[in-house]
């Protein structure tokens, strides 16, 4: 390496230590296997990892917003089964997966990278799974920017998105006195999935739900202009994803389970734990307006706890008494 | 969908109609099946697809500069075999071949988003594989800013690099009069997959090409900086990556095949079709140092030929003399 090698390497470290500004710590994640593996990786990058730990990551400042990344990978036989489902809502439906974590972010799209690793049996598909995909970019107004195509043996699309926030809505921003949100009616992709893996057809209300979700870009953007501070997407279920902001907060969630906003024919408990939902959970230092988002968007928003000090823990009351539910209520730490 | 609903959606795609100004239409791609695919996917995308045809998406302007975002999967059995690298290898390798988009597009990088894909027999490996990336991140100053990871039945990593550039390097800058430069030396990769395919050991020396490749990042700037108008990473081969910039710009290529700097015991012809090079071909509209370039980076840069008018074409002339080399010589439109 030469004087002007030295000397431009130690200009570019010097950036970067600027720049390091654009990031926070990590946020603290919750309880699980897939979390421990993650918690050993930031331990073995140290300084080559910045700000793990929510929806999407985010670049700040990035012009007068923040950028925000995310990237969400379904795979064939992992998140969905080829005989659930036609390729191009296999297409849709992982794009929407995607963009739903902008949606948590309180980010508008720009674009999406597509990276498609596809078996010989699935290229007959590939113009219904880009349809399908591009169904989701019309929807979200997350137009294609690029991708990657590869042989595989099995079919995993990887779609990375990314957007804009002016108000980011971050998993660690929930405080006492808060309130918890959520948009929707739950429990229709978890009664969907409980019917595929029996091998009966799921009700079409229901099968529709797995199928057709719809990422909250817009409803979040909204509620990041209303009172939201925090919010996630619901992936993992009710119950789980609300673990995560508890963690990251540092914070005590209280939900009342009879006002769980379900689907017809689905228990409050069962909904609680229905993952795939792709509906916002969020955290709002305000009433909002329910009636107003509901006649903005035709989609109902429901009140459906508190923030309270301690924790990190949640839990779910039914007549005031705690209600076990998975992945809910365990003191975690 | 309520009328405020309906003013909110028209909004919406006004900015959405502003904001397309940011994309440029998309970049002539060269021949092959995959872009056969591609170009059917675009076909179908309409406008819910934007300027695809690069090492990278280009979102510009952005700040003060432009946001470049690329993504790249390395597939087990596709990309490499199990027995040809340790894990560590194999995420540094998978990270750097992303990286090296960045570093055709003249980019500095901002971070990387890593999707892994871990089957039950890689689990045991997940840390060596974090070193790679880890290490990667490191030498590119690429912090990991977020990722996804899921269970399959192959290891599947997929990385998606985000970063800045304030001269962006398209394949579609190439003009008449232009010279075409290559960095380093070509063919270690081609050697090492030779002899992996046959069950040999290959050369250390062509392994290291294989398993150690370097995103030539810094390199990229100061091209850009010093003449570059355009660059391409040379991931298929020169031979085929020339071909995408002359399909892209609309020129023909002229390239002295016994200028093309080879490692030792490589033949020219090997070398220009040997893949996973990640080395870069530039196209510059001046005569560059390359003295100064090989003195600042340790590393050699080479003029290997220019850019005429007409075309589509790639031509490698050895004496005055056409050569056939695969990927290269075609008249392809």
């Amino acid at each position: 390496m030469s004087d002007d090698e030295g000397s431009r390497r130690h200009r570019a470290i010097e950036m970067r230590t600027q720049r390091d500004n654009r990031f926070q710590p990590h946020t603290p994640l919750g309880p699980g296997v897939e979390f421990d593996s993650i918690r050993r990786m930031l331990e073995r990058w140290g300084p080559h990892a910045k700000r793990i730990g929510d929806d999407g990551a985010v670049i700040s400042p990035f012009g007068d917003r923040s950028l925000v990344a995310s990237v969400d990978t379904s795979v064939e036989g992992v998140h969905f089964k080829r005989e659930w489902m036609s390729p191009q809502e296999i297409g849709y439906r992982s794009a929407v997966a995607a963009l739903s974590d902008l949606a948590a972010m309180g980010a508008k799209p720009l674009g999406m990278l597509v990276a498609m690793a596809i078996p010989e049996g699935w290229r007959s598909t590939l113009d219904a799974i880009s349809d399908g995909i591009g169904e989701a970019a019309q929807l979200a107004q997350a137009p294609v920017l690029g991708g990657d195509m590869s042989r595989s043996s099995e079919l995993a699309l990887t779609i990375t998105v990314l957007g804009t926030a002016r108000d980011v809505l971050y998993r660690n921003a929930a405080r006492p006195g808060n309130s918890v949100y959520v948009t929707g009616r739950l429990g229709g992709p978890g009664a969907a999935l409980a019917a595929f893996s029996e091998n009966r057809s799921p009700l079409e209300a229901y099968r529709n739900r797995f199928v057709r979700p719809v990422a909250r870009i817009e409803e979040s953007i909204w509620l990041a202009e209303h009172g939201a501070v925090g919010a996630i997407d619901i992936s993992d279920g009710l119950s789980s994803d609300l673990c995560h902001i508890a963690t990251a907060s540092g914070v005590s969630i209280k939900i009342d389970l009879t006002l769980v906003p379900v689907m017809e024919g689905v228990s409050a408990e069962a909904a609680a734990v229905s993952g795939e939902e792709y509906e916002l959970a969020a955290v709002c230092n305000t009433d909002v307006d329910t009636a107003e988002f509901s006649k903005a968007f035709g989609l109902e928003l429901t009140k459906i706890g508190v923030i309270e000090s301690g924790g990190p823990v949640v839990q779910f009351l039914l007549d005031g008494e705690s209600v076990e539910i998975p992945g809910g209520y365990l003191h975690f730490e």
